[in-house]
């Protein structure tokens, strides 16, 4: 089946710093013959591999990126040509990152794949507000979604967990609360902000699911950076380390 | 507010491979001073930190495991003796990883702590499967929880999410299909359970909702090893990777 030569590994970056990438990940990138990388990956974190090809593809934040199908093309044809072709993808491959997508087109193809899990946004999050996703007796489970509206504008029940996290939920944060109160949330329901986690610009917003919903959060995104967000009543503890909206406490 | 000199580090160990922890989490166990590792971490792993103090506790699946607030005197004690203090724990240390008990303890006596993430074992069994947890048009949402049964013994109810993923789920698999079967997916809904992810040992089993409601998985277990359940329409293509239940296939 195989007709090429060189093997291509899907590896997650993690959040952004170049030192969440695991063990795994940057030894592959000291080895690469050819790398593929995403926009925002921090440019500390490719000078593990100044020996191979650098090829920015990909995914700034809603603004300008390639094709997903070049990207297939690219890789496909980089393993008729190198060994070792790394695709380095923010986050973990493997949540919000279509890589199911990259998967097929290179199996089809007959070229082995090997994927290396990465730090997903929402780990960094709860790891610098020190605050777990679940905690005995308030958070029994937490679930992860993205992108409310759907390509047919069609608008999605979102997952029932008692806390939720929200990946590229920026632009449709009002709609979001919308539909969180809606399915039963309580008004008063702390929601925290971060945008560019793990990394020097880290921004931290503390509101309500009731602010979020009157658009109290939209003059604070910064347009250039990826932002989570984050709800539930596990994040009552950690509001003092955050900015608080309007310069008011908003919780004992 | 801080009379010792230590540091405490909450370390993630990634979920066993010794090169699946970041390369912030190994710097930090090459500089340790004492290293507290949970009982199943590689032993690969502790030879980054040969120079430092080993002393395992705790959480060995289940068996004999160091009470919780013995562990919390001992990373204070450490505190008081030396400056980098690693607490190294299986997979991330704030999913079900009761990191918030250790972190209130350390605060309330004044030491500073830093959490570094892990890969969680949802992400490397993904990886492993190289089946992302979400798939446009399939999954929109993936939640993670463990234990149904609370501790006063009340029956949790289950989050709803496309994608279900139970830690530590091996002895309640039953009641956790039932449960699931109850609210309302169907019984050819696929699962994959996945044990030692990641080691040499990993191990899968695909079938389905409807047959691990029947028992179906129950010998099939290595009661040494730690077992991850994940639940949902997006296993439906990977199946043939695994071990098929009664040796039939279950699915086109």
């Amino acid at each position: 089946m195989n007709h090429s030569n060189g093997k291509v590994f899907l590896v997650g970056a993690g959040p952004g710093a170049a030192d969440l990438i695991t063990v795994r990940g940057m030894k592959l990138l000291q080895q690469a013959d050819i790398v593929f990388h995403d926009a925002l990956i921090d440019p500390q974190m490719l000078e593990f591999c100044n020996q191979a090809i650098l090829i920015p593809v990909g995914k700034r934040c809603g603004r300008h990126s390639t094709a997903q199908a070049f990207i297939n093309k690219r890789l496909i044809d980089a393993s008729q040509k190198h060994q070792i072709i790394v695709r380095l993808k923010g986050g973990d491959p493997m949540i919000f990152g279509r890589a199911d997508e990259e998967i097929s087109a290179l199996e089809s193809a007959g070229i082995d794949v090997e994927v290396v899990p990465g730090i997903t946004a929402a780990l960094a999050a709860s790891a610098s507000l020190k605050q777990s996703l679940t905690l005995r007796g308030v958070s029994r489970s937490v679930a992860f979604f993205t992108h409310v509206k759907a390509e047919n504008q069609e608008i999605a029940v979102l997952p029932e967990a008692d806390t939720l996290v929200i990946y590229m939920g920026r632009s449709e944060s009002e709609m979001i609360a919308k539909k969180l109160l809606d399915q039963g949330k309580s008004e008063d329901t702390p929601v925290q902000i971060i945008e560019a986690i793990s990394t020097k610009h880290e921004r931290r917003l503390s509101l309500t699911l009731k602010e979020m919903h009157e658009g109290a959060a939209l003059t604070w995104f910064n347009q250039d950076s990826p932002a989570l967000l984050l709800v539930g009543a596990v994040f009552r503890n950690r509001l003092q380390d955050s900015e608080i909206l309007t310069n008011r406490r908003l919780y004992g």
